[in-house]
């Protein structure tokens, strides 16, 4: 049986949501749990790596449950697994789905968001959930600028390496930038992501923004497949996974 | 020399503004990033006492400071301080105040907010950063009930026991409630504040949404004096000290 649960976790205090030896993940947290109100250790499968200190406000995992696994009633689950789950981490729905799906392959598309919270002065609000960046960002421009990621196109300039990906294609449904007081948002909506993608796109436009990248030739930079090329990656703690729309 | 800070803080890891014995405060903490910065644990005035787990926005605190402090021009005091904080506190203006300066005296009036997530699921977001709260909020008849506070009047029974003051009547100014998807926020706005004030009147307003209180009988429990007749008091993690307006 495969139950699917829709989780968020605050990613500051994880290295990630993939297991790995000596580091706390969210999939460990959540292993942990699952074999807590089963009383077996599941295997868990997640949409998506995210990096040491991302967030997700919707996460969708699959726990690859055996038959006795109905005796909860699905609806029972989440507050089942919250009670043996740390604060940081929460599950808000769980149901059932067919034995084809998957939580990654069958992804439609995800939508990211990254927060900046553009401000001279550090906010305590703030503190590991955005990005603070001291300069006025135009955000306009940077609207501008991100339009130009739409398409299929070949995204080798905006990866980091060490993924070891071969097929660097991909399709962005939509990519903008908004702001709202001091806070600025970048939310990127692609079929999938290559390494660092968002975070070195959100470090493009910042450099759109600051004159150092002109926003005209972001189709020539994607176009040189240089990851020299390509603004600087920024830092994790304003990336959250927003949604997962599956086929 | 009164040197005025502004400070926001996440009161989750503090047992409020106030020092005290065995216990971590915010004043201690930026007293001690005052001995560091000017070598002298110069005295620190603050507008107002935040409870255990209080949060503020914009707090006002002022440094008694000697003539020597002048070395360091004012601007700078932020950073100099903020590099020697704890990040859950930050300080983000700083100015020099006429002698007769004081800021809790000087107070025309106190802003707070109180922050509810209406949800059945919690959410790592606002984990002590809101009241989480499952059943659905009216926030229209909760905001029809606030503004029976607006006024002058004898607040007693909003008031928990134990802090020992004699004058009780006080003038709130506005108290709104109002919704923005699950988040609904309590503002309240008044020449000063009574003991647990804003958190009684926040639990009294939930009650008015749940039906247990009648939103007409707001000015009868106001008139009665009688703690016994308002609402419960709202957990600190809501509620937020927004702002300070001087005469």
């Amino acid at each position: 049986m495969k139950i699917l649960i829709r989780v968020s976790y605050l990613g500051t205090n994880y290295a990630g949501f993939q297991v790995q030896k000596n580091a706390v993940t969210v999939q460990e947290k959540l292993q942990d749990a699952v074999e807590s109100l089963y009383g077996v250790r599941y295997p868990l499968t997640g949409c998506s790596r995210t990096d040491s200190g991302v967030h997700a406000k919707d996460f969708c995992c699959t726990i690859e449950a055996g038959a006795d696994c109905e005796r909860i009633p699905f609806e029972k689950i989440p507050d089942a697994l919250n009670v043996r789950l740390p604060k940081d981490i929460s599950v808000f729905e769980a149901f059932l789905m067919p034995d084809d799906f998957h939580p990654r392959y069958s992804v439609h598309f995800k939508e990211y968001e990254y927060l900046i919270y553009n401000s001279r002065k550090r906010s305590p609000f703030y503190e590991g959930r955005a990005f603070q960046y001291p300069t006025e960002l135009d955000e306009f421009k940077m609207d501008r600028a991100a339009d130009m990621f739409r398409g299929t196109h070949d995204f080798s300039a905006f990866m980091s390496s060490g993924s070891g990906v071969s097929d660097t294609v991909r399709t962005v449904k939509y990519c903008r930038a908004t702001r709202n007081g001091r806070e600025v948002r970048v939310t990127v909506a692609a079929d999938g992501f290559l390494y660092n993608m968002v975070r070195i796109i959100v470090g493009t436009l910042i450099e759109v923004s600051a004159g150092k990248i002109q926003e005209q030739d972001i189709p020539v930079i994607i176009e040189s497949k240089e990851r020299g090329r390509s603004g600087f990656t920024a830092p994790p703690e304003g990336l959250y996974l927003n949604k997962v729309v599956y086929r």
